[in-house]
């Protein structure tokens, strides 16, 4: 708190969750605890805004069924964030799903974020992936960074260093707002 | 060539590619045909760019040497299209994989375009996967247009109209001149 | 207990692993649960044999892992069930990757079951496949069945009547008994 | 012909049907052109019988689709030929799909055939997986031989010594002569 952040912090016990909701602002449900039942209604007992990231092999359908899990308990400050999902291809360590932002604003009223780090697993495509997702309409963006990379524990391949993350923050904002004064919501509608 | 516009035609047998070079102003390969190396050795002899769509079960590097095929025949202008691959998600037709623009200008040379179409098979997200494509890069977009949706002999629900067609490509052009004039080319290379 | 036959049943929770050991005889890890890392390790601590499930997106070796987060606990009574994978196939609820039976049994000493009811989700595949997992070196089968299949709260397509579970069950012993006595281990190891 | 067994070779181009129905006895449609509908309707016209081999992203309808393709040009002679789909999966090179066999036998009467070299890519896994395509119930094999498996061109891993294929042969033969004799085909039914 000595720097005025909010933090965000991953959950995976259910016995956790009342004293991780002491120091944390949001708490995060990842990928692989999507479909943990007992974690998701501990988390919608508290008064926190939970991230819940999507599961790695989980459809559309799933992954809103278990959002309603949490708002089902009377947690209504749930954000949706889209990490890539599992496929064969190998070039990236998943394949970022963007269509569902847009899928997603016309089934729900949720916020959705969008993760370039672990959806694809490599440096160089964190950028163009950033500003993609703010284009199909992301409310935001989960970027991993680290004061030195290549002594990060784990992913040292995704993170950005604090100048990088400054550029991409620098043209991510620039689009947001061109997007917003210039472009606008979509006027076509389907066939739902 | 009574409208002045350039045809681009879809080829599947090698004993076609001759007398359809006389009409056609670019040859497409469809998804398909990808790996047929019968065909992709024929078109690689014509003097026609060739529009290479990405197979749906096929890797980058699949394609990529799928493009070989034709450029080692001494055709120069392949164009590749991303058009969605498969994978479990049923909410569309397949899964776009915009990540694939960045990594492609990395290892090539060849402009990619992006078929939001075939990509989504959902008339209401075709707009801001348009808009994503651009953000990622992507050098054109292959869009489905029918004077009657409603008539058309297939893929009724990703076809647009002429006039939602006018509004994409506005808010297209828009952003894609922002990009060019505001964001640039990304700077944060990769560890390849 | 009034019938003699052991119970298996699943437990979700890490907070109900000590009271579900007074009444069950083996516990179950659900698909969903299988990278539930606090409830493995609270399972790691009982006394009682633990059917792991594979996840429907896990690769082998991340199966492989959650089997170890139990054995480091100090459990080695650990089983494997393959349950069928998601791919984008679907005529069957899942794919039945029987292959990964000689493959785990190359790598460890652990029994592997197979659960062709929710890998196929469809009754009459049940049999078939079930003597395609003895042949391929099942140490056991998780058959679906119920008293009246049409009143199945859940899952209704893939469960076995009593009379049809005695028919497949018939089949599957005369197949192991002649597996054991005729054909015998794989002769042949691989190149690892 | 000196060693009087039949030849099965694909064939990969229209224009090659007419001149190799002259030399084999089988011909083969690949896994890449399952979808290549001029070569389809071109073996559909020879009187050969065809082998045709699953696309590694194809579900089941369009493989039959596929298949009806040939035989509405008039050729009855199909054999369909599993090799292995396309998932996520890598500790084998594909995932062989054998419930596809009984589900096949439901809708078609099709022989199928089932490639355990192809559909694991790994030598020590094709025994197990042939002796469970014949307790699926499937009508043959297709095993890669080598005289020298360290020298092949191509897909070392998955080549048998002709000692090997041996032993693969003599458990084959004799599981399928249990299967007919002890087994005979399922009774219970679907629900489709």
């Amino acid at each position: 708190m000595k720097t005025g952040l909010p933090i965000v912090t991953e959950v995976i016990d259910p016995r956790d969750v009342s004293w991780v909701c002491e120091y944390a602002d949001i708490l995060q449900i990842g990928a692989r605890n999507m479909q943990n039942f007992s974690l998701l209604k501990e988390v919608g007992k508290s008064q926190k805004p939970i991230l819940l990231k999507r599961g790695m092999h989980s459809t559309l359908r799933e992954w809103l069924n278990c959002a309603e899990y949490i708002l089902a308990e009377g947690n209504p400050d749930v954000i949706l964030c889209e990490r890539g999902i599992r496929t064969f291809e190998t070039y990236t360590r998943n394949t970022l799903d963007l269509s569902i932002i847009p899928a997603i604003k016309e089934m729900t009223h949720l916020p959705v974020m969008v993760d370039p780090s672990h959806g694809t697993g490599k440096l160089s495509l964190i950028e163009p992936m950033s500003l993609a997702a703010v284009a199909a309409g992301a409310d935001g963006l989960l970027l991993e960074v680290h004061i030195n990379p290549a002594e990060a524990k784990s992913d040292a391949d995704q993170q950005l260093t604090p100048t990088q993350f400054s550029h991409v923050m620098e043209k991510v904002l620039k689009l947001k707002k061109f997007m917003d004064a210039e472009i606008g919501p979509s006027t076509i509608g389907g066939h739902h």
